[in-house]
């Protein structure tokens, strides 16, 4: 794989071959990168996960998604008026490619060229305050004439309000599902409008029907898509907070309204500022912040386009060296079985693993594309990984 | 002048000279330790106050406030319960002891223990709303039972909630006109209620009847008094802003009770919060700033008894090495009038001052109690002096 200067279109079958890849079992975003580094296409990658995940220790084989699968998924796309995006191409939203675990695939409906406005996420409570929703409803409006696009959840409450304000200046709402299984179903009747002038997404299949983990995840990508998030109304534990969490360690700035000590609903946002949140009490706040920044223009076009931030793999590492050689676990290297030892269920980052394993960093990342694609590890926040279960357990 | 080492107790004599030498025309709490430090005592300073203010360039002679006077006053105090603690007694607040133009005697009816405790103040709207009362209440109440003493300014609303949830663990309700005045007349019911376990205090005359600019001026004693100033709720522009302001000048900390943008009682609370006030949404918030502060108890006892923070005078200065020479602006020394020349309407530091006139901050400070006599100077924040009316305007 040769470093990138520019962004790439795929061509018709390399957009297949992305799509089965990101659907098969534990490819996430993280190994999806690794993958099409190491091996320099999807196809290749498709071709080596069985023995990959095997060498990481799976009880059972691998699920690569079929290519019935994927036909099906554009199918459906098509149907709903779907279309793919890919990482590498041109109409990816800009922010979003910076984060962690940014999605190789965004299912988009709508105008691609919301993704390249400037993004202010706002997002709160469903069982919002009247004074909440009508500061929702100015701030969106307000953003909007100042050039922004709202990106919100498409929840009840704050996001629904600060969707319908922003409409016509574009709008981005994000899914926690699937674009065939749109929830929830009072946002149903805002999404060909939210589709006319601004667009809706999901890394989800088009047929996914959202579960309860699934929201959590789509928070990093409401966050990841703006330079911003603004709390309006939370309570202590609300998924809005876990936005801004993201934010936070997306390195995007955070906002939250100030509400009364009284109000159980302003509790979230309150913490928040206590914590050192921008305080959002009219739009100039939002925009003394974010106008520096945006003229700055942080996420301009990428010159790499692979998310990795240290030097690209020149040469193959330790799984790719011995990728014909034999699949049982003990002809794995000493460096990989050491820093299988070495992992538990609290997550630590790869530069610990790597200084505890006395390997390298890419000696340590090609073990936990095995470890991940045989479901053995997970990945927290921060490059950070964890066993999901130990071996013991396993055997 | 000696340095002392511990409180000392007025003679009778000498607490009747401090109020006669504070009571007297243009000696504000600067100008008067200045005197003390200079003559060693109130007397002293008395006697020389004519021959100042005329060699400052007074366009009449100074007003000294006649024995008479004071005499009517502590006889006006007798009346209402009232008595004088001295800067260097040990009842003097010690808190309020470390301010820039600490008053040098403040009037006292109740308890002066009460005034030995930490304190907080509470400050906010007179039109409060519900929740902002509600929440004052509760503040008031939970920090009387952690052990601090409710500082307030006795206002309508939040003020007037404060002390009266703070009843029980004693409060100190801090007077912007004399004790024989109290303002304003919804407070008068309570100001017994508050003496029996705490304090009413006022640096004014006993007779004074407060104007507008004495309740900002009464303001640096409530943020003084306490450890820290707690803002309920605040419309911009309002007199507990003023109080936050006074109390970061103090290096006190500052709280601020968030609130709805849509609400403007919220306006001055959440600009608080902008800078960097702490977030007061609940009692915890104010003690885990608070009690590590009073653990250090930053204020114990004094050991210099005078204010200036550098080494005492122990020459005698310019002003006071020609007390008795000749009276005529011709006659004084050149330090001196270059010091007046840079003087102007916008204030500058007595060390910038110095550094202009190629004087020490002795020569500096000896000109400026002449030209404070004279009423031609007055002191902003943080040392710094500003000339009333220029000589030419005078003249």
């Amino acid at each position: 794989m040769t470093k990138r200067s520019a962004d790439v279109r795929l061509s018709d079958d390399e957009r297949f071959d992305w799509l089965r890849l990101i659907r098969s079992e534990n490819v996430g975003p993280r190994t999806f990168f690794a993958l099409i580094k190491n091996f320099g296409a999807a196809g290749a990658a498709l071709a080596a996960l069985p023995d990959l995940a095997r060498r990481g220790g799976a009880a059972r084989p691998i699920r690569v998604a079929t290519p019935d699968e994927v036909e099906r998924e554009f199918a459906a796309a098509a149907k709903v008026g779907v279309r793919f995006v890919a990482y590498c191409e041109p109409e990816y939203p800009p922010a979003l490619r910076q984060i962690d675990s940014a999605p190789p695939v965004l299912a988009l409906r709508g105008r691609e060229e919301a993704m390249q406005q400037p993004c202010v996420a706002i997002v709160g409570s469903r069982n919002a305050s009247a004074a909440g929703l009508t500061f929702a409803d100015r701030l969106a409006r307000g953003l909007g004439e100042a050039g922004y696009v709202v990106v919100s959840g498409l929840a009840r409450g704050i996001d629904q309000r600060a969707h319908a304000a922003a409409l016509g200046a574009g709008t981005i709402g994000v899914l926690a599902g699937g674009h065939a299984r749109p929830y929830p179903p009072e946002a149903v009747a805002l999404l060909p409008r939210i589709a006319e002038f601004g667009a809706i997404v999901s890394e989800m299949p088009v047929e996914w029907e959202p579960r309860g983990r699934d929201f959590p995840r789509r928070n990093r990508l409401v966050s990841g898509l703006s330079l911003g998030t603004v709390v309006v109304e939370a309570a202590r534990g609300s998924g809005s907070l876990i936005t801004a969490k993201f934010g936070l360690e997306q390195n995007r700035e955070v906002f939250a309204v100030p509400g009364s000590p009284l109000d159980p609903r302003a509790e979230g946002a309150n913490d928040l500022l206590r914590e050192g949140a921008n305080l959002c009490a009219r739009i100039e706040d939002v925009l003394a912040v974010l106008e520096p920044i945006r003229a700055r223009n942080p996420f301009s076009r990428f010159e790499e386009a692979w998310p990795e931030a240290e030097a690209p793999w020149d040469e193959p590492a330790s799984f790719a060296d011995d990728a014909e050689a034999a699949t049982r676990e003990a002809d794995a290297p000493a460096d990989r079985r050491r820093i299988e030892a070495l992992l538990g269920p609290a997550p630590v980052s790869l530069d610990d693993l790597a200084r505890a394993a006395d390997a390298s960093v890419r000696e340590v990342r090609a073990a936990l594309i095995e470890l991940e694609l045989a479901g053995r590890i997970e990945y927290a926040g921060g490059d950070r990984v964890a066993l999901i279960a130990p071996r013991e357990d396993i055997a």
